[in-house]
């Protein structure tokens, strides 16, 4: 009935070209095309090398032998600039004593279809400074793979989403009031009226339950002005929500954001850990089921016994620090759920399990908090009762408050950050590299 | 090495409950559990029935014997309002006489979750009135199968990018300039600044290009601040996304986009085209490839030939209409590309033919414009001349002109809306049936 078939095809006209990372699948003396941007050019009297890498993310010899005194490509070849993109094609050579991949072609046409001014930012560049250039920056191969990674690990949560009979939903980020606190959140005007950018899908994910939608996910952009600078928070940030009906407790939650996470980092496992091993130097393991469970006060005395006192109600960031490395050296796991979070900590929709205590949790990965769950209210009464208990002002959340009045099913779910659990995952030192451009206070550009 | 398997599973504790589409492959006399929310009660004096629905779309009837004067359960349904969420068990019928499939459950135990108002609205209450009340709208089975849908059609866009070796993007919707026009522009203070809603990703999946990312793709919410009310825009939209590399023109962009919506298209129907059937009426078949490619000449002249004087240089809403009952009438083909389209309808950086005709198309889908895709001009020197010839400000443009200075492969790719596909492949009324919550000019709420 349908042409479905996928093959790696080159939707171009031109002569098919072959990416870099595939060309060990060819034959010696094999004519191939190539593209990409220059890395480094060895212009010798003979010979010369350029060294170009492509979207695969490898490197690539290309070798010129000069013919004569009036040989446009080797005048091409001593006037090329790093960064210039260029298309060239040649004879493919495995040549053992090429460092690179034992690979080369030697070259007999190359057109220049791009010219680059000098790079401004180098190897060693603060990331200040390669943020500036990002779009110089993730020409690196270790960038590059984070972002071909998180590509696997976004498709590889989705799949078990869908397969696990998950509806997608897309929520507006526009909003008529503030889904979380009223501070740390942009505001703009919206026509006549005042607008807000949504810190949260949290409001219409529940909304998503009283329609009967079940089981729900998203993966979008959430705001947070929020003015500090540290290497976990954004401006702007993707998150990864889900939400489901039926529910017993959080711990429900708690169990599909395990089977989810241990799925999704197989997968990403299987098809990139030997690109791991080789750019990263990280020998990965599935995560270790099932995960650490600890209460809040449990952990607040873990990292105590170590010599650090929390110096907040919950786990500051040293905190969670102790915490994973306790997991990891008491339970060989990187992965811990904190439970029993007071009620002062948490918001007013979160569900209470007696008068103190919640029933949420946040999920550590590497000590990194990445992830937050909860069985929510579903109880009118109660919920209107744990909101003006919290202080809010309930005419504007009056449009929410309407979603429990006509039917609602007891439920649950998470929201997580992307850029940490890529952050821990590959042991990145700050969400601005697993950002594709990164939103802080003073970062509105590029 | 890892516990992967998918199973329908339930996370929940409690005893598990099966979806009411699956019901039918239980057996007679099977004990089961089903939770739902409530669609109709019959009273009668010796039996009621309850009709609940579930997220499964799919109806079922509950039948209660009474058993005497104290009973309980009996009270329950006799109190039961429409709309409220239960939870019952009970036995499995097989029952060639009930309307509703031909199965219900004769139950023995029934929870009451949470009880709801009278609904506000009926089905035939208007679009405006269900909007208001979107979260009960969607409680409707052909809602819920719209979204079901549309999670498919998603997962699919993305498993063939994903299989033929694209990268996910998550561009930032926060900007310190316009990405498209000064018009329709959302502005929000940023810290000590403005900022402005990303009107499309277009800057940023070029910015992928210079990154030597090669093959992006994004699905995500885009932002214009258009006043109009119509069928077709909205302030906040799902915007899919796609660009790629070394491309010879817009026709590989155009048959890229023409493989993928059609094995998209082709996995929605393997999977709902029976409940498409039921629920919509519609027989939908595969597209039929390639599209029908007219130049925007040619499409004006047919829409003229069949009455209409289109009021626009390009084609009106009228216009689209008519080139697509064309399309169908003359090639039996659902969908026209539209090329050569005149630089002075085109935004600067669209690549020209020569100069007065661009690189560039639209795709109508049963005569609605689903998407615009271009071959975007990448040398430096030719776009600053287009940007200054539109009357832009180059000073506000400089961070986007930079990613041509440092080298930059040609590229191209395109922007489609995913209410106007879901719209257009269901035949929906409007943008608003195929958005989970619409956001347009006086509507910001729920």
């Amino acid at each position: 009935m349908c042409d479905r078939e996928i093959v790696n095809s080159s939707w171009s006209s031109e002569m098919p070209s072959v990416l870099i990372a595939h060309l060990s699948q060819y034959q010696s003396s094999q004519a191939v095309q190539v593209r990409g941007w220059v890395e480094a050019v060895r212009d010798q009297k003979n010979i010369q090398f350029v060294i170009i890498r492509d979207e695969s993310g490898a490197p690539l010899q290309l070798l010129y032998v000069r013919s004569g005194k009036s040989d446009c490509i080797a005048e091409k070849i001593s006037s090329l600039s790093i960064g210039s993109f260029v298309r060239a094609s040649g004879v493919l050579k495995h040549n053992e004593r090429v460092k690179l991949r034992g690979l080369e072609v030697e070259i007999n046409n190359l057109d220049v279809v791009s010219t680059a001014l000098p790079s401004p930012i180098a190897h060693d560049s603060s990331i200040d400074k390669r943020l500036d250039w990002r779009f110089l920056d993730l020409r690196n191969e270790r960038n590059n793979l984070i972002f071909r990674i998180q590509t696997y690990f976004l498709h590889a949560l989705r799949t078990w989403w869908v397969r696990n009979g998950f509806i997608e939903i897309n929520t507006p980020k526009l909003m008529a009031s503030s889904s979380e606190s009223r501070a740390e959140l942009f505001s703009l005007k919206y026509f006549d009226r005042i607008g807000y950018l949504a810190q949260s899908p949290q409001f219409f994910k529940q909304m998503s339950q009283a329609a009967g939608f079940g089981k729900v996910f998203e993966i979008a952009p959430v705001y947070r002005a929020d003015p500090s600078f540290t290497s976990r928070h954004a401006t702007e940030y993707t998150s990864i929500d889900s939400e489901l009906s039926w529910i017993e407790s959080h711990e429900d939650v708690m169990n599909m954001q395990e089977e989810l996470l241990t799925y999704s980092i197989c997968d990403v496992l299987e098809r990139h850990s030997e690109e791991i091993r080789g750019v990263f130097g990280l020998n990965l393991c599935p995560p270790k089921r099932p995960f650490v469970r600890v209460t809040l006060e449990q952990a607040l005395n873990i990292s105590a016994r170590s010599g650090h006192i929390s110096q907040r109600h919950d786990l500051d960031p040293e905190a969670e620090r102790r915490v994973g490395k306790w997991a990891l050296d008491n339970h060989a796991s990187d992965f811990v759920f904190v439970t029993n979070y007071p009620v002062s900590v948490r918001p007013f929709y979160h569900m209470r399990e007696n008068e103190n205590i919640t029933k949420s949790y946040d999920l550590l990965f590497r000590g990194i908090e990445i992830a937050t769950g909860a069985q929510r209210e579903h109880r009118y009464d109660v919920l209107v009762d744990q909101a003006r208990e919290k202080g809010l002002d309930l005419s504007e959340l009056g449009y929410y408050l309407d979603f429990f009045r006509y039917g609602m099913p007891p439920h649950g779910g998470f929201g997580a950050g992307l850029a940490r659990i890529i952050m821990a995952l590959l042991r990145l030192g700050s969400i601005k590299e697993s950002t594709f451009l990164f939103r802080g206070p003073n970062r509105l550009l590029p």
